[in-house]
């Protein structure tokens, strides 16, 4: 290849012959399908082209189905044609409010996750080897002895203080400027969820959503006494904005929940730009927005992502989170920043639980401060990223022709629409019997939509997950035929 | 003394002579108010003399006001008369059920104890100092490091079953015969009571309490929109069993909630037939009991009371407990054995907090287990009897004239009733401002009753303590005059 940059006359020549140089890397596996490319500088050093040729490359080879861009991220490669089923679609959820009844597989699924004999694809737990067990260990053995007294001793209303300031500080890159004294420690983002919805709504009260969305919130609606008002929701995008303004003019909504960032099931990062509106809309129809991040540091891009909180103004925002994803889901350390919901939030914390387990709080608060919590998110990204694309892959190869499957790009959950003639509850059944957990889409809707849907957790890998894909995908191909 | 045993005719002397004998160990201190005398078994062996002879001493004494028999206990010194306020009467609260509206000094009261710079006289919380710090700091370190992933694992909705095992084996001395699966472990037991309600009542419910009642099961009472209804309760017999159930025919009761041993703050202990009556009452009437055994560790006789729980056949009680006053506030390890309703707050459990802090639960079942939880129950209870009756001395030589103070026979708190022109609230306002916190009464009433009333904490004692407790009586009786 001519590696000196031409006029514009050969510019035209330049940009195939880096679109085919490209092209035969991919093709002999240097760049296997789900790897990200070398960034346009890079590469626009490395073959001494201009910046502007490597663009044309790229894009052409994106026409070409070969690569595609990813927001924020990069170019990669795309998987193979045979590997890949379609994306599913934007879902289409019922316009009217539901009371929510949905059977106890939350339960059930908690349960199975102490088995060590089941695979588990089910519950959303994350690879404990990716967790820094051993690390964590000497960190609650450490502070429990430095701390002494504050270690056995209830914590104040907020939480530990230690725990707070290093929140506050990592809040900076999700585009937050938190003080410690605004952030309300939670039992796992659970309860922080579960205290907003309580700060903000009244029984019989209604709650838009996300749809799909994770049956934990949906519970918690549930149980509340709320009803749930699902919104259609892009596996890219997150919800859609034009629903929930039509939806809003239509119904008194008390709150509004979404998973803003690789949201569970679906996996959709909300572009900034609908962080933003999203968080105006609300703010002006004075609606409180739940905002569940739990998933945000786990994305598979450098950069990390926003949240609507960023956005917020007037406190309208509750975000809660958690370190149950990425540290140790045991531990419980969770929180809340609830804007103008503080006050009521920390009255309701008061009765419902009183106070967080103080040796966790203080062992996540010295790990985040000493213990390379940047580096180990990026292993950890890393290898879900690998996995997530493999798992997809063998969706691919082992479902039924028509199947769909989402593109996370950030998480450790797949999504799976099947032809409609597949049962996800009957497949549940089937794959707890051969050792493997999956979670059947009809938890995840207010109504049981979802019923040829299932989610993955793609947190392990291995040759027996494979091997579980494939054995799935066959039993829910024979389904119904 | 003539040490051999007489016929009929003498023992009219003797047991003159063994009253005069065990007046004169008193007045030389031999045995000090609130002693233990030692027992009748043990005194007429000492002397030779016969059981019923000790026994008929024991009585005369107890008729001149200088001993007083304690069930299931022995024989006590009580205070000097001139130490010594009288108890205060039964409650008479309203007879209407209220919707409860109490000011946030829950949050300040919790907030405080956070100030190393105060006199923690208001929360209930423990001594630290009698706490096993050192030996749960090593054990979490052990546990964390034996169970590894399990460590730092979810636990099932149950909980860890370790500790579960331990919770079944200790209640067996409560009276209860309970299976681990029979017990769902919470975030203390402020988490129990809150799952309980809620399993129970729907918002605009009226619930049967204590009155006087633990601040944070009035207020939990208020965030779930209930109401509650007081039922006139004694200092040394808990609720009243006649007016309860002249209220139960009065009124529609959703729930009944009672702390049947060493009440907080009354301090009193139901006893065994009241249990079994309160149990058969609620139980007929299809009612649910939800009964908080959080002190029934902390007795000052060597029996551990049963619980009303003891007496239920039919799973209508609910029984919630918690290690925070007798091993670790922070550690958050709290139970509850919710009978009939143990699916329905398991299934609220898992929306409102998903699970509790493995290492915690862990390290706690380990310390049930092998830590000597027995034996540093004894040195604890006696250090809090010891301090109980000091600082209810105190108060009888501090507090005004007309004062009444309770005499718990277990747990640490103490509550005392001024004449009605003291006000608790500006005398909290005052003890603030001196470095002191106490808990005023009106806290502990859902209308806003007891105004002349403070609990105080007796788990702290020192000359500062002491001090503190004649500064406050001094402010007190200044008040109003």
């Amino acid at each position: 290849m001519n590696t000196t940059e031409d006029n514009g006359v050969r510019s035209g020549t330049l940009y195939e012959e880096v679109a085919a140089r490209v092209t035969r890397l991919i093709d002999e596996g240097t760049f296997q399908p789900g790897d990200r490319l070398s960034s346009v500088r890079k590469l626009s050093q490395q073959l001494r082209v201009s910046i502007s040729t490597v663009m044309e490359a790229y894009r052409v080879l994106e026409d070409r189905g070969l690569i595609e861009a990813r927001p924020q991220s990069g170019y990669y490669v795309r998987l193979a044609r045979q590997d890949v089923p379609a994306e599913p679609a934007v879902s289409h959820p019922s316009p009217i409010p539901t009371a929510v009844r949905i059977s106890d597989f939350h339960g059930m699924l908690m349960r199975d996750i102490g088995d060590p004999k089941l695979l588990h694809l089910g519950a959303a737990i994350p690879n404990p080897e990716l967790l820094p067990i051993g690390k964590l260990s000497r960190t609650i053995a450490a502070v429990t002895r430095r701390h002494g007294v504050l270690s056995v001793a209830y914590n104040g209303p907020l939480g530990a203080e230690a725990l707070r300031v290093q929140i506050a500080r990592r809040a900076l890159s999700a585009g937050c400027t938190l003080a410690p004294d605004q952030i309300l420690t939670t039992c796992g983002s659970q309860e922080a969820i579960s205290l907003a919805l309580r700060a903000v709504c009244s029984p019989g009260d209604t709650v838009a959503i996300e749809s799909p969305i994770y049956y934990g919130i949906l519970q918690c609606i549930e149980q509340l006494g709320l009803r749930a008002l699902e919104i259609p929701t892009s596996p890219r995008t997150g919800i859609s904005l034009e629903a929930l303004r039509y939806a809003l003019d239509e119904n008194k909504v008390s709150a509004c929940v979404v998973v803003s960032n690789f949201s569970n099931p679906l996996g959709g990062c909300m572009p900034d730009d609908h962080k933003r509106q999203l968080a105006e809309m609300l703010a002006e129809r004075e609606i409180p927005l739940i905002e569940d991040d739990i998933y945000g540091d786990l994305g598979f891009a450098d950069e990390r992502p926003k949240t609507c909180k960023a956005f917020d103004r007037d406190g309208w925002v509750i975000l809660c989170s958690s370190y149950s994803k990425t540290l140790a889901p045991g531990y419980r350390v969770g929180w809340a920043a609830p804007g103008r919901f503080l006050d009521k939030m920390t009255r309701l914390k008061l009765t419902s639980s009183l106070a967080c387990a103080s040796p966790t709080q203080l062992a996540v608060a010295d790990f985040l401060a000493n213990g390379g919590y940047d580096h180990h998110l990026r292993k950890t990204r890393k290898v879900y990223a690998r996995q997530v694309q493999l798992m997809g892959q063998a969706v691919g190869r082992a479902f039924p022709a028509g199947s769909c499957v989402t593109r996370p790009e950030g998480g450790y959950v797949l999504w799976v629409e099947c032809p409609p003639r597949v049962d996800s509850l009957k497949l549940y059944e089937w794959a707890l019997t051969a050792g493997v957990t999956i979670a059947p889409g009809p938890l995840f809707s207010a109504k049981q939509k979802y019923r040829n849907c299932i989610r993955l957790n793609a947190a392990f890998w291995s040759d027996d997950v494979e091997r579980a894909i494939m054995r799935l995908g066959q039993t829910a191909d024979a389904m119904g035929k």
